[in-house]
């Protein structure tokens, strides 16, 4: 299902394409976070016609509101959200381990509480799978624990370890599954985890990898850690992986995490910055990240960004945006997220199409050398 | 500036152009309110596209944040907002005289708090004139005292009152301003008050048309009195006003509303119920208005309306929108404001249409015989 068409001769950097059930998605891809069905203030036609073919759901979120089954009786979360490109759903499992109090582990799965009403669910890698299947997801995630960080080495390699046999249930369910049944499609992605120690990662990585399933996701990052742990992680697992399988760095980042990320092989990423940033008053432009709330903006007329042709900057400035974003308009929320997602987008197709000419160190270091040069403000 | 271009055999109702500095509005027309620089949750390019070309916008709020002197600089506010057709500002009279205990009120004018910083500003006949130029308004509205329902003769007569002598000096500043300056294209609208007294209607109709301006609004409508009140006073008022000239009931209405305002000879109407109900989870239907909270969505993957072809129906389920709503999510606003806007569009549209052909009335008949046989839920 994947297709390696490109391996940079300077870096690690891989130009491929997944196919799908839904079409061809080319990586390396950014994949939008639409966690309850929609990806937040924009519409499914927009993020097409921004040129994504790849979008993620929340098995978590769509479990509990509205359910797989009414999910399943609209055909499948491409038909009850009118989407044509392919999805991906990730397990739940990093929203349920996140619940803390709401919840009880066992080896035979995870017993939670609902955020929305109290009911009590129970999530097990098996139901996960069925879950994933009655979407119709086109690339379904395997159940794992995500240890939080820091965790000692004894816990990290107890959730690796689970992780591991859940893994197992989840690839045997699906396989079943689908043996029973022709029709479904979607492909099972096994989750790498470890922490921050890298003889656990190894570990995971093989015992991952042994599995055989059609792509693997580096999990368990991006979740507090520094940010150099982070890329010493990936640069030590990644090439741990078979190389004919998408490597997927889950809920990664920046558009300079995407760029390090690329290069250590990474094909797949997800993240909600664009569009929660968006929605926060944050733009990402060409010279780097910028607050709309900045008085400096109240009077300036020019776009958010010269480099950006999509309507957000075409047809208006950012003065009238802080002002939405000041009066607290929907608009504002709008033209941000459609901005920032818009820039993901077009970062990604530079990366993509800066690895078949095999320039793309040249395309970071002038990426980064202009991002950082400008007036990139910290965290608001 | 007005054309008169049908008038209806059987009813009042009329067919006309407005021509303004920013093109021609066909009437009757419905004007979009974007009270803040921009109609909430929609985008300039959505209403464009669905063939809305005058829009509203609030002096109160524009005045108050960004402020006219921001706008002025981005050239108007056709530029700050980026919107090609007509704008018409109301004077700010409606929603200074709303703030009760933040304002005090003498025959110079209104002194008010601010709602946003409890900063003081003050709004005189004159003044509001001068922030409706500076925002470069296509259409400006004079300063009025809209008496609340209910009030006696005594009290609607004195507001009455004041607001024909701010009329006049409304109209003498306008005047003054544009004998000045010649580059200023705005046309100024009077406004008859007079309550639910139609002896008063009759004195203000009378005098508000003396001053010979562009256009006339009947204003202190659709503020708490009964539905039959309100009609008696616009049966009244209507036909009292020169016919050559456009006539405007403010912040009506309902779809019935604008049917039966259209047969009094009403031209132009504003009114946020139609983006305020898609906020709050209500649909225009051509069977009534649905409620989309209601459980009997859930399940509902058939359009909200078969009859209309836009996005908003052509792409998504009712159960789908349902879900978006109940998951408080933004693009269940976008959805339901557009569709409610684009079947306000398509009513006006079909009203206009329907006076071209002299068949009006049997237009209304079938309107409203299709819209109460639907399941028009109550407000919720």
């Amino acid at each position: 299902m994947f297709t390696l068409l490109k391996t940079s001769s300077e870096s690690s950097a891989r130009r491929g394409q997944l196919l799908t059930a839904h079409g061809p998605v080319e990586t390396p891809t950014f994949m939008p976070v639409g966690t309850q069905g929609t990806v937040k203030a924009l519409s499914q036609q927009e993020l097409w016609a921004m040129g994504f073919r790849l979008i993620l759901g929340n098995t978590y979120h769509l479990h509990l509101r509205p359910g797989e089954p009414l999910i399943q009786r609209a055909g499948g979360l491409h038909g009850f959200i009118t989407w044509n490109g392919a999805i991906l759903t990730d397990s739940g499992g990093f929203q349920v381990f996140s619940l803390e109090d709401l919840r009880k582990i066992t080896e035979e799965g995870v017993l939670f509480k609902s955020h929305i009403d109290g009911s009590e669910h129970f999530f097990s890698p098996e139901g996960v799978m069925d879950i994933q299947l009655a979407l119709g997801s086109d690339i379904l995630m395997a159940f794992d624990e995500c240890a939080p960080h820091p965790s000692d080495h004894a816990y990290t390699r107890a959730a690796m370890e689970r992780t591991h046999r859940w893994a197992v249930r989840c690839r045997d369910r699906w396989r079943q599954r689908r043996d029973q049944d022709p029709a479904l499609y979607g492909q099972l992605f096994g989750i790498v985890q470890g922490g921050s120690y890298l003889d656990l990662r190894s570990e995971s990585a093989r015992a991952i990898a042994d599995l055989d399933l059609p792509g693997i996701a580096i999990g368990g990052v991006s979740v507090g850690e520094p940010k150099e742990t982070m890329f010493e992680v990936v640069a030590h697992t990644a090439p741990l992986l078979p190389a004919d399988r998408p490597r997927y760095l889950m809920g990664v980042g920046t558009p300079e995490d995407l760029l390090d990320g690329v290069g250590e092989g990474i094909d797949m990423f997800d993240c909600v910055l664009p569009s929660r940033l968006g929605r926060n008053g944050s733009a990402y432009t060409s010279v780097g990240r910028i607050n709309i709330k900045n008085a400096r903006y109240s009077d300036d007329f020019r776009p958010v960004d010269p480099n950006c042709s999509e309507w957000c900057c075409r047809e208006h400035s950012a003065a009238y945006i802080r002002h939405l974003y000041k009066s607290d308009e929907i608009l504002a929320s709008r033209v941000l997220s459609y901005h920032n997602m818009a820039f993901y987008g077009r970062l990604m197709a530079g990366i993509r199409a800066a690895i078949e000419d095999d320039r793309f160190l040249q395309f970071r270091r002038d990426f980064i050398a202009r991002y950082r040069g400008g007036e990139d403000t910290p965290d608001e």
